[in-house]
């Protein structure tokens, strides 16, 4: 919207998606997110159920609009900006149609990517915007096959911008919104939930506000499921708008756009592009403070929660829309201050859970990717079914090749410059990056006074869970077992634990200590000696970058070590240690090693062989210990190594 | 054999199994059942493998040959004898071909039928004997057909006996052992072990002993896995024997055949038809004690467990093969002097598992069957698949009807005579019943003397688990909960628990605290009050005769109440409260009141009457408590009702 035309001010709404589908108590609770863990592959439920639920249940909500971005680096901070504004609880984002920007494309930056993206990658409950004018059916056919295959379930049906300013109407074409909502229901009948456009204050090209309004029911007849409306300055006008559409007969959900003015100048755009005209009290209040963007945005976040408590007070809004404009602080403040942001601390399951109707059903997978999911995403997509099928007792998983490190949403947040300064300029050996694996653990600046946030194997600084292994985990690193990967063992913590719960409440989680780490041939030797005496106790695969490969697991079985025992259900294993897919993750793992950090240096360059000599010769370990019970033995096992090598 | 004619006296041999297979420290304590979940479809060992990997380890086995029965009656009782026999731990069990009982026929006293049952229904590893004389090809490759559609994978190959003195040669026909060994091979390929018959002394119609070795090499070199012997009264009879077969290049292994002496009859009985020889030494002893028979068998115990010792000490022999003559006292003492009988207390499921290859996979069952599982067995058996993907995860499950209750091996072992002393020769009220569920609880006599040692719902006295819960158990019972399931919570105790354990060792097994009993109407009304007050705590199903169902479980999913953590595994949960099942389970329940209970009573008696009433009028409960770490609350949710009664 606001920077694509008029109607790109209108947001979007819902299909059904990801099966984040919960029973009782859970059930009001449904946001974007699956919110428990899903068994029956039946039972998942579309965004207007989700909706329809939160409605019932009195429970308010809010969604996100954004635009795709128009750059491959745009797109990599649009992401990590889906992650961190979807902790919140947004029921669904939404993507804007961009026609200028090749939206169908297979490019990082099209609406088609964006959506996509924020579905498998970001698991999101999303909406894809689509506009139909100027496009042959044949066109937008397509698209939506597209969409339907990348597991895209909600379609907000615009009618877009005519091509010039004198536009006619093509016979057989289409020529306004409703068209492409009855092509979508005769093309794909039930399949997509449908949004359409509202204007509160009538579409400026409407004959007249009846008109539109008239415009309107014709679009929900014709299999709409809800609306989201343009944007509007006073409550007053949504709410007289929303009594004007039930009195026509339209009774389906209508979503108010809510637009935090957040500068100056996006506000004039805005208002250009939208043909809205700014009440003379709002231009009153900024044209004094123009200049200064701090000043308009607090003026704006206040007007906008204002307004929002109005409209929630009248009791006939049930769900709030923002206009995010791709930017986080206005609105994160705005639903903060109304109380409607609220980062559960309560996980489905404890790893991010795709949108993607066909993992709905996913509830297992290695622990190896616990750190870089959206690359076993990525690796996986192809699967057509999801543990127990296709990976799991035995049965050999397929991973797709990681060759594709350039992939938007595979790439790190920070660029190479920052990587460097974290990483060191320069190594002088082996040492040097004992010291950044220590760095990044203890989260003290290196001797360069930079903070280490990232690490080629963990985009993100160190979870709240590993810090519980902080003090341990510092002190071998130091020694150069370089941890990559870690958990403590639990043993019956409560499913509503803030730190490593998960999962529907009343439950019990435990988990089995794992510890993941490369370390040189030396320290290897000495640890397969230590080894033998926890023979039972630990299970351990031990693997180089050619497939050396020692493992004590029984016939290749995976080792369950995070499950989770809940009120009515059956057990949930949702993390194992997979001797069969550690193979694929060992590529990944050493590939990183190159790809993301000797690559930074020059070729031939000492620091550069530094870090192939620790790919080629290092091997990569990790640790189970079983006894789940007891004090984790993983630390003793460590210490026991080095004691040897003394 | 010994009541077949003379090969009858050869015993029988190996064949893939029930998938029994345990991996590292467990691969060595393979017997006839199933020593460990088996979580990999492809993965499930022949018997000839067993014997294989048992004879590499060191560990010494034994096996228990069975004719068939002659009654239906004792078709019963032999299935009870299979079940106490097994409990000792047999590498397999066989049973003869008993030509003139119709032998591959459905009787319940057919050999096919024994085996079949002793496979399915008592889990055990067992060989099906089949001799060819007399018979057409067509014929035998019916009962091979059979045999494997049963779940059969071993035969022990025989001729069997002309039918006429003057018996002569068939062409094409099947004349000798080896001709069977080749048909199975040519017609069957690789899929069954065979075992063959030796004559430690020759066989009696051989040329010579030479001769006859020559005639066991041929069946060893057309195909059959190993070899039993004939009964032998001298350990250097057997040993010689095995050299013999050794220097003319026989390598399979040998089993001797123990014949513990049982009585004078029977020895005499069998010298007859094995034309054997019995040595001057023996016949001095046993004839002054001709008629004492007690003393006779512990001569012949005496006398089994010498040569047992004499022939394990050779270090030649490696398991033991005894015929039973379906007695089991003698053998059983033999085996527990020897040490070889070992009451394995752990069990590789909580539920006892079948020897079908096709239930190999098998890791779930709904616990309502608990003391039923020959019943589950029975109701399942045309299951192409099992959990997960028949039922389990809410896909619909379709079991059998039960209307066999005539079926021998779903029959009480108790005569009714025995069940009327048991459970009333007349009852009187409701009361009545009420003392007949306590005393089963209790173990006490009733009013009239007898203990109460089985139930409609329980074939067998209480387990040594539901004991744990006796006293609570008595107290309910008393005031018409009458309890027909139950266990204890267990919070992580171990794999190895006598008592609760199960599955590998090194692992820890839970439980959630679970009660079904049957109520009258008044108390159910009264328990669903106080049921509001643990809500999310237990979960409950309650139902009559005509289904009225009454349920808090969370979309009819399944509740996991049984589960083990094993040393580098998948969680597995091979019990659950599955409400889809349930009423399967339902209509057996309230059936067996009337099949087993009032049918004891004449048509229009009051006792009659009183369980009729009961069968119309009471309802089925069961509770889960799912706060499995905390004290159980199920018997404060009873106790509760009861003071909502007073």
């Amino acid at each position: 919207m606001v920077n694509e035309t008029q109607q790109s001010c209108s947001a979007s709404s819902g299909s059904r998606s990801d099966g984040g589908s919960s029973s009782g108590s859970e059930s009001s609770k449904d946001n974007s997110r699956c919110s428990t863990p899903v068994l029956d592959a039946d039972r998942h439920e579309r965004l207007r159920e989700k909706m329809r639920r939160r409605q019932e249940a009195g429970d308010k909500w809010f969604s996100l609009e954004f635009f795709p971005p128009r750059t491959a680096n745009a797109a990599v901070n649009l992401i990590s900006r889906f992650d961190r504004m979807g902790a919140g609880g947004p029921l669904f984002i939404d993507v804007t149609w961009h026609p200028a920007g090749d939206p169908g494309s297979d490019k990082e930056t099209s609406s088609m990517i964006i959506a996509n993206t924020a579905v498998n990658y970001c698991g999101l409950e999303t909406i894809l915007h689509m506009t139909c004018c100027n496009q042959t059916k044949d066109d937008i056919t397509g698209h939506l096959q597209k969409a339907k295959r990348l597991g895209l379930k909600n379609i907000m049906a615009l009618r877009g911008d005519p091509a010039g300013e004198e536009w006619e109407e093509e016979v057989d074409g289409f020529n306004h919104a409703v068209d492409l909502v009855k092509h979508i229901r005769s093309e794909f009948d039930d399949y997509f939930d449908i949004c359409v456009a509202g204007y509160p204050k009538g579409h400026p090209e409407a004959e007249s506000y009846e008109a539109d309004l008239r415009h309107l029911k014709e679009k929900v007849f014709a299999g709409a499921d809800f609306i989201i409306t343009q944007l509007f300055f006073r409550p007053e006008t949504f709410l007289k708008f929303m009594k004007d559409c039930q009195a026509i007969g339209i009774t389906c959900p209508i979503i108010p756009g809510i637009f935090p003015i957040q500068g100056y100048h996006s506000l004039r755009q805005l208002v250009k592009l939208s043909k809205l005209e700014v009440p003379q009290e709002i231009k009153d209040v900024i044209e004094p403070i123009k200049d200064n963007d701090a000043a308009i945005r607090n003026y704006g976040v206040e007007l906008a929660v204002s307004m929002c408590r109005e409209l929630l007070d009248s009791g006939m809004v049930h769900g709030l829309h923002f206009y995010t404009l791709n930017r986080e602080v206005a609105t994160t403040e705005v639903l903060k201050r109304l109380g409607l942001w609220t980062e559960d601390p309560r996980r489905p399951l404890p790893w991010a859970v795709s949108a993607h109707p066909k993992r709905r059903v996913e509830d297992v997978r290695p622990i190896f990717w616990a750190s870089r999911p959206k690359s076993y995403i990525y690796r996986t997509q192809e699967w057509d079914d999801f543990p127990n099928g296709r990976w799991g007792n035995s049965s050999s998983p397929a991973f797709g090749e990681l060759k594709d490190y350039y992939l938007f949403y595979l790439k790190s947040k920070s660029p190479r410059e920052e990587l460097l300064k974290m990483w060191g300029e320069e190594l002088t050996g082996e040492e040097s990056v004992f010291e950044v694996f220590t760095c990044y653990i203890t989260g003290e600046p290196n001797r360069n006074g930079h903070r280490v946030t990232c690490m080629p194997w963990n985009d993100d600084p160190l979870a709240t869970e590993t810090n519980l292994l902080k003090d341990q985990l510092e002190k071998v690193n130091r020694r150069g077992i370089l941890t990559i990967n870690s958990q403590p063992n639990i043993n019956g913590k409560p499913s509503t634990d803030p730190i490593v719960g998960w999962g529907p409440s009343g439950g019990y989680v435990f988990q089995k200590a794992y510890l993941e780490f490369f370390a040189s041939s030396e320290i290897i030797t000495a640890l397969l000696k230590v080894l033998k005496k926890y023979e039972l106790r630990v299970n351990y695969h031990i693997v180089n970058v050619k497939g050396q490969n020692i493992t004590n697991a029984p016939d290749l079985q995976p080792n369950a070590v995070t499950w989770g025992i809940f009120p009515g259900r059956e057990i949930i294993q949702p993390t194992v240690v997979d001797p069969v897919s550690f193979l694929y993750w060992k590529d990944e793992a050493f590939a990183l090693w190159i790809e993301q950090w000797a690559k930074l240096y020059e070729e031939e360059s000492p620091s550069r062989m530094i870090i192939q000599y620790i790919h080629d010769n290092y091997y990569l370990v990790n640790l189970v210990d079983n006894d789940f019970p007891l004090e984790n033995c993983l630390w003793q096992v460590v210490d026991d190594t080095f004691e040897l090598l003394n």
